[in-house]
């Protein structure tokens, strides 16, 4: 177990009807605020207005920026920022899901920054002020939050880059799983493959004696694996709901990272795919993470083994420990498929014609490598995509 | 699953050498504070001088208040008091356990308060202001070092009290494993059982739908059964006392209450014999719990069954679900006593002449009720001490 140091600060307000307390949790902070959200849906199920409703009564003065899209754009961060600056807004407040989110922390260090806001994504420049950020959570999924992280999208050359900092985390978050109802099905699915990615990346490491991390990271995928299907079948199941959106903020929260070392690769591999083929980032990790452990279990089979028998309930074949190992990623893959989701390149609607200049971009030119648990250069993650492509 | 409010916003600086950090930590708070601690162990492990050093390396000046025992007084709180207001300090630094931490805390939310700091034990006062705590922890027990609550002892008439505020979360907590391993095995044991009560207070619960901290609770004692034995044979185990002393503070940080209501009448009923006999509480726990159990059982006996396969490893006898849970205790029991702990009355050197009064005590005269998995009264918890006896 390595050294480490925990702190996660974001207050989680978690239950039926919680959104009516935002214009509360915000007047804390602030009464004249930016408010992100995303397209139409929020208003077509009646969100908006409760936010409206709430953020008037307690007096909160805000100024909307609609219009956040899936891997969420440069371009609308900074028009975000211009506006906090010339209406003096100190508060972001996000309505809905990763992206949103997202955007917001953007645009939260974005505003008190001298340069240009990319700066922090794209050169190691560490933030060093920001506005506090608050959310109201649409979907489980990305973990943004009660995560210190923001993903971002540039437009110019699709670059989709990440930034950490523990100025970031959310001082508030509102969960109601409620409200998660309403999401299309697809987008359920990814976001439960985002889920399943945050544990995964945790959970394979090199790092020894780390009983605890791994049966937390364990007993918290079991919980995604039974309840996922639920919601997608019964998606009135307030309660399989609440399992899945609590498992979702409790997977990336940090503390299942505490004293080891996680992989990331995946994920980074993975932004290649959303960044150039704007697919869902949940439904490009269902693709690429069952081929990334195809090209790496063999570098660890005891931890594949027992993800498998822990995590999936495969009956150990103690004599063949590769084939529990197997049979573990099998199930991980049906289990994707089950709840809607394609594990192939192809599903994704995804050709063979760019993997290498995806395999390229990720590693910048094959000037870094990605993942802790095996590093990857360009030529991995060239077969890590060929890997993920079918038959 | 219920609505919640989840908040921790400690720090925690977890690993090998990280007391040394104390001063540079300390000083984003005060330059003049009160440093609290116990007896002479830390002295003569070197601690003493590892945290004076850092201290005064980040010009921090410090009065000492030593002399904190187990299960902390009064009356050294007062003392606290005092000292902090006529020097004019305000920032508390705690070095030691579980009693240690309690007793600044209550120093913390007693100077800025009008009136007598038992209020805030005894009268259902809430604390409106608290200076800020930190502390170096000495011993995985009590969980005091990420937790909203303190317990205090009145020496005037032995009332052992608590109280939970958001206002107490130390603003930081340092823990290296290794200054564990000089702790007395007697002094481990009943850490050990301290945090398993912490886990099973939370796990029998009435609530529904609560399979993510079920899970999460069970990965938490599986990981602290496989431990305490391995740092009471070989105190000298850095790997196995990281996992639990890590362990020691998860269970307590409310993450595990999320969503459920937990139980608590077992640390109710020890209270009364640790502040009449001064045994230490997490021995006094060994007793109590086990009995408890044998009580409550049947009001659910699938609870117990689930307790008892997944946490104990017990094979399932499906025809006779009563046998399985009765096998889960009988563990926990085998457990306690392989790490050298008594579970019954007779074990502490309590006899049943007192039985009636600590009943009495407990239940404010039956005025109280205990617990919430069931609702105790004086007389319910007459008969668990009684169960509590040998034979």
């Amino acid at each position: 177990m390595d050294n480490f140091v925990f702190y996660n600060p974001t207050k989680i307000i978690f239950g039926i009807d919680t959104e009516n307390q935002v214009g509360e949790e915000v007047a804390r902070y602030s009464k004249k605020i930016l408010f992100v959200y995303g397209g139409g849906s929020i208003k077509r199920t009646g969100l908006y207005d409760r936010i409206v409703a709430s953020l008037r009564k307690s007096q909160v003065e805000f100024i909307e920026l609609p219009g956040v899209k899936p891997n969420p754009r440069l371009s609308l961060v900074r028009e975000g920022i211009k506006i906090c600056r010339d209406n003096q807004l100190d508060f972001i407040l996000a309505v809905g899901g990763g992206s949103t989110i997202d955007t917001a922390k953007a645009i939260a260090i974005g505003v008190p920054y001298d340069g240009d806001v990319w700066d922090f994504y794209s050169k190691n420049v560490a933030p060093q002020a920001a506005l506090p950020v608050g959310t109201v959570l649409t979907i489980p999924a990305a973990g943004s939050e009660s995560s210190d992280s923001s993903v971002i999208t540039n437009e110019e050359g699709w670059y989709k880059r990440g930034v950490g900092s523990e100025l970031i985390y959310p001082k508030f978050s509102i969960l109601n799983p409620k409200i998660a109802s309403t999401i299309p099905k697809n987008h359920v699915a990814a976001g439960v493959a985002d889920i399943m990615a945050h544990l995964m990346e945790r959970y394979f490491t090199n790092t020894k004696n780390v009983e605890l991390t791994d049966r937390l990271i364990e007993s918290t995928m079991k919980t995604v694996i039974n309840h996922a299907p639920v919601v997608i079948r019964d998606p009135d199941n307030y309660e399989a709901w609440s399992q899945l959106m609590w498992s979702g903020t409790v997977a990336h929260n940090n503390l299942f990272s505490t004293g080891r070392v996680g992989d990331w690769a995946s994920h980074n591999i993975e932004h290649e795919l959303s960044g150039i083929y704007d697919v869902a980032h949940g439904a490009g990790l269902a693709v690429v993470f069952p081929a990334w452990m195809k090209y790496v279990y063999k570098h660890d089979l005891n931890r594949f083994v027992q993800f498998a028998v822990r995590v999936w309930n495969v009956e150990e074949d103690f004599f063949n420990p590769e084939k529990t190992a197997l049979e573990g990623i099998k199930k991980l893959e049906e289990f994707f498929i089950s709840i809607g989701l394609g594990v192939y390149l192809e599903d994704l609607g995804i050709q063979d014609d760019r993997l290498e200049e995806m395999a390229d971009k990720a590693t910048n030119s094959n000037q870094r490598k990605l993942g802790n648990f095996v590093k990857l250069d360009k030529n991995d993650v060239y077969s890590i995509l060929k890997l993920a492509k079918r038959g």
